[in-house]
């Protein structure tokens, strides 16, 4: 049977995030219900990353299997006519029997926004959690280095997290100013507890903002204690840049 | 009496423009009708460009009179408390009692932001006119040189546009690719007459797409004749960045 997998965006702000949900708008039902309306049958699409509710993303990574042979091109046209204004297909191609979107990722990059200022923005409203006070970029870069590498995330794993191993490898943490208020966390990882990037974010904006010290970063990680690490940043500020499969290093 | 001036940051979209309209949102009576519950009083503010519905600020300048000693930080704060999350105010300074937003100004810096690739951008979507195929920067580039200079814009402003002389001068037309997919219109100049940065947009794209050459640009603004420019660009992907005073240059 064909398998066909889409790269999709999205703006999550008016979803309810990636998966299903009884009457409520999700990413998945919108394409879900777009793809049974182009072709005329149920489909179930799995996705790479169950998003939650207010997170964006540029780079989702979902698959279907289907017996019509539309082309490629007619799928991603079709579905971009069908989805509302917040989604939309930007590629789709032909996949091998054995790919699954979420089992086959050998790597994720996430973005946590940050708007720094004393003044909300409206530009950046829905795409930034603002915090006030300045950031200090060198002593969240210094505390973040001390969570690349193999490690167990359980004090950056959110309480519901029902992932039976915590231990993950985070590639890289680039933490960058974008436009003069804005910061960007870029994280890299080859898999992520259930609001690990959230967390991670929420306690690198506190050593950021001065309440934390940079080296404390390393002892809650050693701790292993979820009570230890910092607040879960809102969702709003988060989007999956890009999933990378074949071993390939995430791009961005 | 006491003169105030604000720098003002919104996303047009879902806004009727600056100006003040019986029954409609607008920015105008947005920031007047919270001026008035912060002061106690009717205001009435000047602004420094009536920007067209759904186009975005994060430069606008405006201005009011007031007696009341409130300070400038309780009026940038208590104004933030009180407008929309489309509007937000980034700073309150006292003005000159001569300082006029719009006759003050020497210098305003527009963006124009034109989405070139085949597929919808729901992140974009309200920010970038999408238009499909790749765009030929250097022939945009080539042909925006010809308006760069005081020039007769007649054949670049609205049908309605009420200005008396149709002189002005661009200073600056810089096009660059801002992301692999997204192409920015920088245009600074000391004025601009009525959609003038949408008309010029609009053609700049034309020769972008091959539609016209490069060279016919230089012929439509000799002509003084609207009817030969290209379409006006939608007002959702243009953004006023910056106005400037007191002859410096404008920032950005």
């Amino acid at each position: 049977m064909r398998h066909v997998r889409l790269l999709i965006e999205y703006d999550g702000t008016d979803l309810c995030g990636w998966q299903r949900q009884a009457n409520r708008p999700t990413v998945q039902q919108h394409v879900e219900d777009a793809l049974a309306k182009l072709l005329g049958h149920d489909v179930t699409i799995i996705g790479a990353s169950r998003t939650d509710a207010g997170v964006h993303a540029r780079g989702q990574v979902a698959s279907f299997r289907t017996d019509k042979a539309i082309p490629l091109v007619g799928i991603r046209r079709g579905l971009n006519t069908l989805l509302p204004d917040a989604i939309a297909v930007r590629d789709a191609a032909e996949a091998a029997d054995d790919f699954h979107p979420r089992f086959s990722a050998t790597g994720k990059h996430y973005r946590y926004s940050v708007l720094a200022r004393a003044d909300r923005s409206p530009r950046l409203h829905a795409r930034a959690w603002h915090v006030h006070g300045p950031l200090a970029l060198p002593a969240m870069q210094h505390a973040a280095a001390a969570l690349v590498g193999e490690h167990d995330f359980s004090a950056f794993r959110a309480a519901g997290c029902a992932a039976t191993t915590t231990v993950r490898r985070v590639e890289s943490i680039a933490i960058t100013r974008s436009e003069p208020d804005v910061c960007d966390i870029d994280v890299r990882g080859n898999a992520f507890l259930r609001q690990m990037v959230r967390i991670i974010a929420g306690t690198l904006v506190e050593v950021g903002v001065g309440k934390r010290a940079a080296a404390e970063v390393a002892e809650i990680l050693a701790s292993r204690d979820r009570g230890r690490a910092g607040q879960t940043a809102p969702a709003h500020g988060l989007e999956l840049i890009a999933v990378g499969y074949d071993g390939a290093r995430v791009r961005s």
